[in-house]
Parts: C-alpha cells; sequence; structure tokens
C-alpha cells in the first residue's frame, strides 16, 4: 500500500472562553450539586431540565448589557430558517417551559435545575463563556413571603455546604425601592438614563461612596492618572446623587449594646466600626430607608414588601447576620420587578492581582411577575434563585470545604506474555468482580493496554496512577500455577529508604507469590483485599 | 400610574428537536447514569469534561452524511470571528483533549464522560438535535486486547442496567476486513463509491439480504410500488455482489450439537432455525470469514484482530451470546480505523408505526487511531464505545428496569393567617431540619406560597403534589397553642368510603391535634413522624 500522506496537523487547543475539566474538579463539582439538590429537595423543589436551545424570540433578551442588541447570546440559524439562541441562563428557558405547560403544572411549581448556560462575551480571568447555575424558582407565588424563603434556602444552602455563619450573607433589595425613587429625581421615562444610574450604584462594592457619587455626576476616570479609561457618568444634580448615595449607606449598624442586651444577637451581623461593635438590624434599616424613600408611592410599596421579608425571617429564626436588608444590591438582569437577592461571601482571598479581597457575590435572584406572562394572557408571579457554581466551588476549594473523597488507584494486572491477554482479562474480571460489593467505593481493575513490551513501562505505569497493587504472571508463575501479587505502596515505602521498622517490612513485604489457576483465583483475591485493607487502616 | 400596554404574546413552544425533561425522567436517568458510571470506574476509567464548543477545524467533520459539506454540525461565528462548532459527539473533542495534555496525560489514558451532544438535522420520532452520549475511552492503547476489553465493559454494563444475557449481543466486526474487500473488487480509490456500498451494507438490518443485494446493484425503489422513492446503487458487477453478501452472512450457526455436548454453552448465542436450535461459535463464523476475505491482506489484518479478541473474550468467559463476531456492522463515523462494536438490544418493541420490531442498537464505538494524531506527529492509537443515553433509556423503561425510586411528597405547612407567613416558615423549618438526616430519603417540606384565600385550593394542591401530611394553624388554633396535623392519605381513604375496617380508621384518624409552641415543636414533629412511618409500612 502506499504510505499515506503526511496530512496537514491541527492545532489543539480549548476554545477561548471554554474550559476542559478534570476528575478532582468533577468530583468536587459532583459532592457540591448533590449537597445543593438535597438542600432545594427539602423545600419541596424537583428538577426539570430544559434543552440548550430555545428560539431566540421565545427566549428574549434580559442581559444588562443592553447596549449592543443582540450582545452576549450565541445565536445561529438552523436547517429550517429559523433562528435559534443558546440559553443565557435558566429563568428565561423556564419561564417558557411553565408558559407552554401551564394547564398541566401544579401552582405554584417549584423547580429546580442545575445546567450550562452561554455567554457570547469577551473572556477573562474566572469569565467563561459556558458556565454553570443551579437555579431553584418558585412560579405562580403571589406573595414576598415566597422571596423571604428564597432567601433562607439559600442561606441554608451556604451552611449545607460547609459555609460557616458569617462567613456568607445574603442581601434583600427591591427593585421598586429604586424604581420609585429614579421616578422622584425625574428619571421616569428614560430607561438609558435608569441604566447608566443602577450600573453606577451596581459598582458600589467595587469604588465605594466616591466612585459611585463620580459615576452619578460628571463620570469617573479609572486610575492611573490622566491615562485611564473614562466613564461617562449620568450627570445628575447634587441633591439626587446625594439621596442615591444614601440609599447605599441605609443598612444601619446600631452601637447601642444595652439595646441588644434584651435580645438573642448570635445571627446578628456585627461590624467594627472604629474599634467598636456595632450590630446590624434589619428593622433599623429599614426605618432609615423609608426617611430616603420619601413620598414615592412605589418606594413605599417597596419597602412594604421589604419589611414583610425581614418579618419572616427574623420569626423563622433567620437574622441578619444570615438575611441583610441591603440597598446597594443591583441584579443586572432586565426581568427582576420586585424583591433581588445576592448570595455573597465574606471571607478575604487573594485575586489575580496579588490583592487580598472579599470573595463576592455566587449566586443571587428575585422576582420576575413578567417573563412568564410575556407568553400568557395571565400575569403568573414568580421569583427564583441561581448559583454561579463554578464560583461557588472556587470559593468552597478556597475555604477547604470541598470533601469529594480522593479516588482509590487501579489494581493494575500487566502484561508479561502478550498473546494472554484473555488470561489476564480474566484476571482482572475475578478480582473487579470480586472487590466491588454494591454501594462500597469503586475498586478499579484494569489490564495495561499500552505497549506490554518493557515492563519498566507497566510498572511506571501503575505509580502515575498511584495503583495500590499489581498482578504479575510470567512464564514461570504460569507453569507453577502461581501469580505474584506486589503491593506498591510498600514497595514504594521500601524504595525510598524506609528501614526503621523491621516488622512492618517483614509484615508488608512488597511483593508475595500466591496459588492462581483460573478456576481458582480465591488466594490472588484473598492477597489484594490484604493489601486493600492496610492501605486504608494506614490512611 | 398609567395601564402598561398589553404587549404582543410570543408564542411558547419548545424549539423542534429539543425537549424538556421532568422529574421521573431525570430520576431515571440519575440512577442509570450512576450504574454506568460504576462499571466504567471498576474498569479504571475516570472522567473527564470537555466544552460543548470546540473550534471548527480542531472538531473536524466526521459525521456519515458527507454528502452536503458541514451538514449535521451546528456552527457560528463568535465575537472574535472565530468558527466555533457544537460537538456532535464526545469522541472528536476527546481527541482535542489528549493532544492537547499528552505530555502530562498517563499512558494509555483511560477516561469516561457524559453529556450532550448535538446534530443540525431534521427532527424525527426519537431523533433529537440535542441528545445525550456516555463514552468510555483507551487512549494510548496499540493493541485490540483492548477493543476486546470495550466489548466486554459494555457487556457487563447492559447486564449491570439489568438488560438479561440473551436480551443484549455485543456484535464485533473490523473496518479492516471490510476495506480489504472493497480493495479486492476494484474499489481502491473510489471514496465515494465504497461510501455507498458500506451504506448498503448498513441497511441490512432494515432490507435483508435482497434489499441489500439490489443496494449493491441496480439500486433499490421503497416499498409502495412504482411511487417509492428510488435509491440509486452502487452498480457492483455480480460477483463482486456475492462475495460482500456472503460477508454478511458469515456469522455461522452451526446445529452440531454433538460437537457442542462437550463444552459450556450457556454463553453460546442460539438461535432456533427450521424448529432446530442452532449455536453460534465465533471461532466457526471466523473461519467462513476466512474463505470470503481471500488472498486480501488487509482483510486477513482485520481477521487476525478479529481472531484474537475472540479469543480475549472467550477466555476472559464471554461466550458468543454475549460477544458476537458479525462482519454486518459497519459504524457510520468516518474516523475509525480498526475494530468497530454496535450494543444492540434483541427483544421485541411495538413501534411507532405499531409493528414489532427488535429494538436495536443503544451504543457502538470502535478503534480510531488517526483521530488524535491529526494534532500531533506522533501516532496515537485509540478506541472507545459511546452509549446512546435516551434510547437505553427507552429501551430499560420497555423492560420494567427503570428502578428510580419514587419521590415523596411534600409536607404542606398550609397558610390560614396571611400576616402570619414567618410563623409557619418556623413550623416548616422545624420539621424540615427534624425529619431530614443525612443520607436518608429526603421528606420535604414547604410552607403553600399560592394565594391563600382559598383554603380548599391549598388542598386540592397538597392533594395534587400527593403530599402525606397537611400542617393547619388557624386562630383557634393559634390561640390553644396548639396545631392540626392531618394524614391526607387517610384522609383520602376516609373520602373514598372506605368503611370496612373500624380499627383502621380509628387508629389513623385523618385530622389530630397536638400541642404546639414555636419554642416547643415536638409534638407536632412526633404526630408528622407517625403519619409518615404508617405511609412507609403501607407501601
Amino acid at each position: 500500500m502506499a504510505k499515506p500522506q503526511k496530512p496537514t496537523r491541527v492545532r489543539a487547543r480549548q476554545p477561548r472562553g471554554f474550559t476542559d475539566r478534570t476528575s478532582a474538579d468533577l468530583d468536587a463539582q459532583g459532592e457540591m450539586l448533590a449537597t445543593i439538590r438535597r438542600v432545594y429537595e427539602t423545600y419541596g423543589f424537583e428538577p426539570v431540565e430544559t434543552p440548550m436551545f430555545e428560539y431566540t424570540d421565545a427566549l428574549g433578551k434580559f442581559l444588562p448589557d443592553q447596549d449592543r442588541p443582540n450582545a452576549g447570546v450565541f445565536s445561529l440559524e438552523d436547517d429550517d430558517e429559523q433562528w435559534l439562541s443558546l440559553r443565557y441562563d435558566l429563568t428565561a428557558p423556564l419561564a417558557r417551559y411553565v408558559a407552554e405547560n401551564f394547564e398541566t403544572l401544579p401552582k405554584p411549581y417549584r423547580s429546580y435545575r442545575a445546567g450550562y448556560v452561554f455567554r457570547n462575551e469577551k473572556p477573562g480571568p474566572g469569565r467563561f463563556r459556558q458556565f454553570m447555575q443551579f437555579d431553584a424558582d418558585i412560579v405562580g407565588a403571589p406573595n414576598v413571603s415566597a422571596d423571604a424563603e428564597m432567601a433562607m434556602m439559600m442561606a441554608d444552602t451556604m451552611e449545607a455546604l460547609g459555609i460557616e455563619r458569617g462567613q456568607y450573607v445574603i442581601r434583600v433589595n427591591n427593585r421598586k425601592v429604586l424604581d420609585g425613587i429614579l421616578d422622584a429625581i425625574g428619571l421616569e421615562g428614560e430607561p438609558e438614563r435608569r441604566l447608566t444610574v443602577l450600573r453606577a450604584l451596581d459598582k458600589f462594592d467595587k469604588f465605594g461612596v466616591e466612585g459611585v457619587r463620580l459615576l452619578l455626576g460628571p463620570g469617573r476616570r479609572d486610575e492611573g492618572g490622566g491615562e485611564g479609561d473614562f466613564t461617562k457618568g449620568a450627570e445628575l444634580p447634587a441633591e439626587a446623587i446625594e439621596r442615591l448615595l444614601s440609599l447605599l449607606k441605609a443598612v444601619t449598624h446600631e452601637s447601642d449594646e444595652a439595646e441588644f442586651a434584651s435580645r438573642d444577637t448570635s445571627d446578628m451581623r456585627v461590624t467594627i466600626i472604629d474599634g467598636r461593635k456595632h450590630f446590624t438590624d434589619n428593622q433599623a434599616t429599614l426605618r432609615g430607608l423609608q426617611r430616603v424613600a420619601g413620598e414615592s408611592q412605589t418606594a413605599m410599596e417597596g419597602l412594604a414588601e421589604l419589611q414583610q421579608i425581614a418579618d419572616a425571617c427574623e420569626t423563622a429564626g433567620y437574622g441578619s447576620k444570615r438575611i441583610l436588608i441591603d440597598s446597594s444590591v443591583v441584579r443586572g438582569l432586565e426581568y427582576y420587578t420586585g424583591p433581588v437577592f445576592e448570595a455573597e461571601l465574606l471571607f478575604d482571598v487573594v485575586n489575580e492581582r496579588g490583592q487580598k479581597v472579599v470573595f463576592g457575590s455566587v449566586g443571587g435572584g428575585g422576582r420576575y411577575d413578567g417573563l412568564v406572562s410575556r407568553f400568557l394572557s395571565t400575569p403568573v408571579p414568580a421569583t427564583g434563585f441561581s448559583i454561579g457554581v463554578s464560583r461557588l466551588q472556587a470559593a468552597l476549594k478556597n475555604l477547604g470545604r470541598l470533601q469529594a473523597r480522593p479516588r482509590s488507584g487501579p489494581v493494575v494486572v500487566t502484561v508479561m506474555e502478550r498473546d494472554r491477554m484473555g488470561d489476564y482479562q480474566l484476571m482482572a474480571r475475578q478480582l473487579r468482580e470480586a472487590l466491588n460489593a454494591p454501594g462500597q467505593p469503586v475498586v478499579p481493575v484494569e489490564v495495561f493496554q499500552g505497549n506490554p513490551k518493557q515492563f519498566g513501562k507497566q510498572l511506571q505505569y501503575a505509580d502515575r496512577r498511584e495503583a495500590p497493587v499489581a498482578i504479575i504472571q510470567g512464564s514461570d508463575e504460569r507453569v507453577a500455577g502461581q501469580v505474584q501479587v506486589k503491593d506498591l505502596a510498600a514497595g514504594k515505602a521500601l524504595a525510598a529508604g524506609i528501614t526503621d521498622n523491621a516488622e512492618w517490612r517483614e509484615a508488608r513485604a512488597g511483593q508475595d507469590v500466591f496459588r492462581y489457576a483460573p478456576g481458582d483465583p480465591s488466594e490472588m483475591i484473598a492477597a489484594v483485599r490484604a493489601i486493600l485493607a492496610r492501605g486504608d487502616a494506614a490512611r
């Protein structure tokens, strides 16, 4: 046969903004998702899954970046000349699902789903174009008690994951408060300027009060002197700016310890200001917000809802240490109509620039009363919450709370005589069946499938896979009706020169020979079992 | 405020060829995936996951339908003007992953992954544009012993899922046998005609020997007389056609029971032909194939590999009942270079046209020695197997083997006084914490979050959710420091008029009143626990 022509090589590279995931990462994620799922299920939520694609018109476009129409969404025309889009979140597809199945679903309808979403954006550090969210939603829930429940469930989720009370907080705000005040300062019917203001407020975490003041006024230049990027401001009058800023500052810290002496403060948020302990009280915050809201009807309505949420949380035993009324919360998505929430982790991490920063948001959500009724003639109130799975996983890793148990390395059956693969497969099968009882951790067993020519490579492979045991049967052993069972951990320890414990050496001699016949593998199995048990005990 | 204008309604519909999935479906799939995963792990495979997208050039195009270039793949240009494609299988992305991480991976590299793949095709019954595959691959395995292992693992997987021996078979063929014979009949260097021939052979299951004979010769008209669609044939000479047909017929059924009397035939395939038991023997099939292969070097090489596979399987204890050498297997994907396999389910099902048909293929795979080396200068031999998850799930459903345990309905805390949501949330929290021990099945507990005005609707909801218990506290109970705990199953039985067992009625009186205080929920908890225990016992 003619030698085939050398083909042009393709460069192997993962697409920018997408990532491959290996076993440690996937195992940890699996444990994490199982924990979250269990919390959601104890609240009566059931899984439902929608496809990755939706018709573009059905999906709608609610991403924050409205400057460029259709930016952020991956869309394409299919063979039928229909426009399809990949989902950018799990809420818009849920709304389509509920509308399509409205008659047959129980109402309220509690559901959860974990899945990948896609954003056609410039990728950056920690910013991916495919990432996983884990959502829970109640559709057909008209009252803010459902929003309060979402906040409580998020708090429970954080603690179930091992994030301690005080290391996280669920911040709760209400779109109506902001909407009312934006109307009151004269921005009614000015969607673009409203958006600029919301974006400015959203930067509170990043730039602080002074930064937001600039963004609400003349604009702000990035640090780095005259060279920094300039962000145009909302150019509001001074009075409007101060009113908005007082919103951000309205989380009230009361320092009168005497007042709190009569109360259980173990679930109240504590901040150290000027060296003194201050307690945050949602009720006091709400009184403060009332002063800012002034005469705005919409804002007052929003505050009344926040009051109900704060009351329900307090009565159900969730204090401000866990669920915090905080008017600085602005959720980016356009479809929120009422309460919004954000789960924030409060411990410090070192960012990519080596700076110590608060970890920040790992999820959020809110009420979206208009999303399902885009499709229907009846109003369908709904509220939900979305966890950013990858960010949360990074946080748990940082806390040392990823508890996926390590996988056992495989028992490796080596290949001495290459025409006897069936015999080695039989040994592997016998071990696999004997060592894997249902419900117990997996003990992998495999035949070496690389090139068997150099035996050293087979042991290198076993070492690379952290194999606890190697099975060896060459012609000598075959003729003698035997098999070698090699304790690789013991062998490694010996090789490393551990000689101070003669008894241990003797007990776990790295290699031993046992009787073996295809019809009677019992001694081989017992020998492997003993080595694995010693390994488990040593761990 | 002005009444908002009625927006234009969007029609809620799932995109064609995509599907929503509900809890029963997802629970069953979860159990199934866990079973498959466990089998793969006992063979030493570890998970790895690649993203949904690849660069179009890196993904390559190996789908069978090569008539229309780029047909079948969803592709789009991203913001960076790079062409991206959604994966159409899990093998091509794995090849990219291995090539990109070649230096750091253990070799052989055993990995598995479950995930959605996408095909931009006309959807039809049971034919989706997004569907799940579950693959296992060994990369860096030069010998066909690895192919034999894949076939054995697939057989183990089928049985682990509850598909009995005899209800499935793993068919094994070798591309080289076909390639060699196609060369020998004069089709060397004629890729298009070769493809026509392969497609014709692939129709053996569907049209039988006579149909394939027409497709290899003058062409075939679909049933329905002169009106049926005409498929152009390969127009081979008669001798070539007969040679190819003898390949299809080469699975040898030997009926000499005397010959088999000395052997254990419990794992041999049995077919009833003309009322007599015939036994299929892979060794005899291989002898038959040798006669067809004639002098072709490539075909002989392919047969030698099949011989090794058959030998290894037989020695390791897998007979022709499970792993069958069958030269009618043609896998559609273009990248296979050696052994190919197909997992087929043998029991009858009724198809969408009401006809009784064999269930057919639920997965397949083969050796793809060229796929990783598209990216590298070294050859990287590899073999793998892919399970069609949805098809397999449909099969298991058909067999009654989907064993996901039913979910418990929620304990529903009803809302009698709507300004007391916090109190009801507290009850729910107390029950949720008390009833959900780690490692035990979930007992969901929820507060009713719909409109609480009509109490009947709340009980209807509880009924709809199959709630075992409802908690009720109106003003009377509140004042008395009590709560009603309603056994809904008992209530339902009573309502259904079951009156023949007075004792039972008394013991499970549908509704009872218990002492309850926010600080002491113990009697409420005990009452709920008792009802749930009775429910479990009754099941």
